[in-house]
């Protein structure tokens, strides 16, 4: 494991920075990634953009509180954090057709 | 009647500009403000910040779809655009706590 990286807690979260990490196609479509393909691993997606954009990215959805970023070793494993988001903003994401990804994955899920 | 500003049509609505547009609470504000008191002149909103500062919200908001600019003489009369975001984004605006102004305000009101 290594030195976790700071995320905002409930009442950290400002609707202005999760609108603005939404507003880029490629922040939501890391969000519908993990949502119909489960946790990643940060070097798994590729978007064709280069790595310190990705970064950039990935930056912007963890400080915005959208997504939690795990650091295992010399690697990030990113989930969402939708009970936060959907608790704090309710119906935000459904809106933004990146609806909650509970029942479309779980971690049993082996198909 | 001066002339006609451009609006975009229901098919150029983008998502994208739709939630840049409302990741600022200045321009949150206006279409609250629309929606509590009805339309304004541009003119009639103070927000202490300078004209010129203003003036990009508008423009934000009108280009994004989400605000309908109407040129009146030498002011500009801006209403929300609500019917057509909530058929693209069903939801939205609600969830960013701007619902729709139908039941909220109406031309026929004097109170």
């Amino acid at each position: 494991m290594g030195t976790p990286l700071p995320h905002p807690a409930a009442s950290d979260i400002r609707l202005d920075q999760v609108l603005s990490a939404l507003s880029d196609p490629v922040r939501r479509e890391v969000l519908a990634r993990i949502a119909s393909e489960g946790p990643k691993f940060c070097g798994d997606l590729d978007f064709h953009v280069s790595k310190s954009t990705m970064s950039y990215h990935f930056r912007v959805l963890r400080e915005s509180g959208l997504m939690h970023t795990e650091v295992v070793g010399n690697h990030r494993r990113i989930t969402r954090r939708d009970d936060l988001i959907e608790t704090t903003f309710p119906g935000l994401l459904t809106a933004v057709d990146l609806p909650s990804n509970l029942g479309r994955w779980s971690e049993e899920s082996e198909t």
